[in-house]
């Protein structure tokens, strides 16, 4: 990131709750929200920070989102359900339908599945599959994206989703083993953030308008992201996507509508969230024992020259955490703008939430 | 390929499951077997079909697979199960442990999920999610690969498999939608088969023993294959063999010992295969309804220049099949001069099986 600036995470939180409580939001779920927002920037994952509260407040603002959502469960079963949404934030239902399944595995001793419609962006991924982790269990959690900026391998027309999915198991090491990713070589978070802050992107992230691999990250955000793996991260985007979306009646495809350019539609966003006991299958020490080897013959790799230390995934996102908590959350200054200018329309000073903090 | 025969697919089935049958597997065993290892041949992934049948037989002359495994289910609970293969050929583990899997989830209503240890190199992943597809259900198979030749991100030394996965879902346009992947930017397999043609494989599909980058397959099979998108592809093979040997006492990392090179123990291969009804969460009529309007709306997708066709997940393999089916399997003839050595050593002629069929 080019220029930034360290931001205390309490500053952070009570700023985006207040601007959260102001749309209409009540103060818990504003509280849950923004703790989800900020546990990615803690992370280091600033993509799936607080650089969305704007388009989230914007989205709230224009009544495409709904802060105070009917979130209900339909086709209740022991260890599945449909989980509607009501068309809230994506945090809340992300987090929400994630107990949910949770609370199914635990009382069924079964995988749980919950297939969600009526949802919005949900942020990061890891967020909800380590929901599942931090209670022994596996997770899962599949979403499709937001904007369709993703073709087809042979095609040309964005009718995909950038599609993540999160799995997390947890370890005795102090942090849970977190696959977080997006079917593209590089989130477009990332590639929002670069315009943001006007700075390049790899040449291999992106196709502009003209279809042309471009380095201008406001270019690419007009065209197309590539999948990882050209047919193999078509197939992984793809097939996210049928998961997240033909359990329940979520949108795919063309009905998917732009979170950005389109502030009239409700986005219907799908999610499959899964929690899998893993005293089901193994004793909780056993297990412990076995990953906590695992964990440390990775660690332990022989490096390639020039490496100073191998992580596991969400290892270094951990780390991560550890010294955002204690030093504060660098945000780029196209961000801090944003956020100034989201409270400002909603009469909260970020700056005085900023300066006021201890 | 290079210098290819049409092999029909009945001379291939019969020669095959003479040849298991003679190394002690019973003909039931041997006809399941051959069958999994021939669908990946007429589906045109020839890296995992007949390429691989003469390992196989090495093993299990060997002595370390059995050919009449005493398959066993243990910690049976009615949506789980843990799977002990008994040391048999892991395409009948493969194939037997999805049943159980299939079983249980239409009897428990719920999503089942079925790890399994004790098992060895099943093949194609594909075949095992098909099998809930077929039954109307989500397939998800996952397993840990035979041989380490991926390094953890930053290191250098082989601990990982090239873990492969499958998901499967059914449609009504004749075919699944099925996303089967290893996690390396080139299936192994596939340089094995360049190896045994004598072709040169692409430049960043591995590094050589040296460390660098080869265009020489046969040195590429002494060295590492490289991770899809880096990273990503390092924290997908890490989970998926974590998902595949972690519920169970199945080999991780350093345990698992070499599918080609040691002859001396078992592998103990893990996998997790996992069944969802499709009913659970949505009418079929509805599902089948949705899923076909997102078929035809990817299919139907604005093409790049010089593309014919864009295929789903699945579909080209579909396709492949009901041609290598009519018209026979292309083997290189490489495959066909050990598959005729292999036959010698125990006495079946493979040239009469080929020259013998109609």
């Amino acid at each position: 990131m080019s220029d930034t600036q360290l931001v205390r995470e309490s500053a952070l939180r009570s700023f985006g709750r207040k601007v959260l409580v102001q749309t209409g939001m009540s103060e818990p779920d504003a509280r849950l929200a923004i703790d989800v927002l900020i546990e990615a920037d803690l992370r280091g994952v600033y993509s799936h920070g607080v650089v969305r509260l704007p388009i989230y407040i914007d989205r709230l603002r224009a009544g495409v989102m709904d802060p105070a959502p009917k979130m209900q469960v339909l086709r209740d079963k022991p260890s599945t359900c449909v989980y509607d949404g009501g068309n809230g934030i994506g945090m809340i239902v992300g987090v929400r339908s994630m107990e949910v399944a949770i609370d199914k595995a635990r009382v069924s001793q079964a995988p749980s599945f919950v297939a969600v419609q009526n949802s919005n962006h949900y942020g990061a991924a890891a967020y909800f599959a380590e929901q599942a982790a931090d209670a022994g269990m596996i997770g899962f959690s599949f979403t499709i994206g937001g904007i369709n900026h993703m073709a087809p391998w042979g095609g040309r027309a964005p009718i995909l989703g950038n599609n993540p999915f999160a799995i997390a198991m947890p370890t005795p090491c102090g942090f849970n083993v977190v696959l977080d990713m997006a079917c593209s070589v590089a989130a477009r978070g990332k590639i929002i953030v670069a315009a943001r802050n006007g700075d390049p992107i790899p040449a291999d992230w992106a196709l502009g308008p003209d279809g042309l691999p471009t380095t201008d990250a406001s270019e690419a955000l007009k065209g197309l992201v590539q999948p990882v793996g050209g047919p193999k991260g078509y197939a992984l985007t793809l097939m996210i996507g049928l998961l997240s979306t033909m359990l329940t009646d979520a949108f795919f495809g063309s009905e998917v509508t732009h979170l950005y350019d389109d502030l009239e539609n409700p986005q219907n966003i799908g999610h499959l969230q899964g929690a899998m006991p893993i005293d089901l299958f193994q004793d909780r020490d056993r297990y412990d024992m076995r990953m906590e080897k695992a964990v440390r013959e990775v660690q332990g790799t022989e490096k390639a020259a020039g490496v100073e230390r191998i992580y596991l995934p969400g290892e270094r996102e951990y780390i991560s955490r550890e010294n955002a908590r204690r030093e504060g959350i660098p945000l780029g200054t196209g961000v801090i703008d944003d956020l100034r200018a989201t409270g400002q329309s909603l009469g909260i000073d970020f700056d005085a939430e900023v300066a006021g903090d201890g």
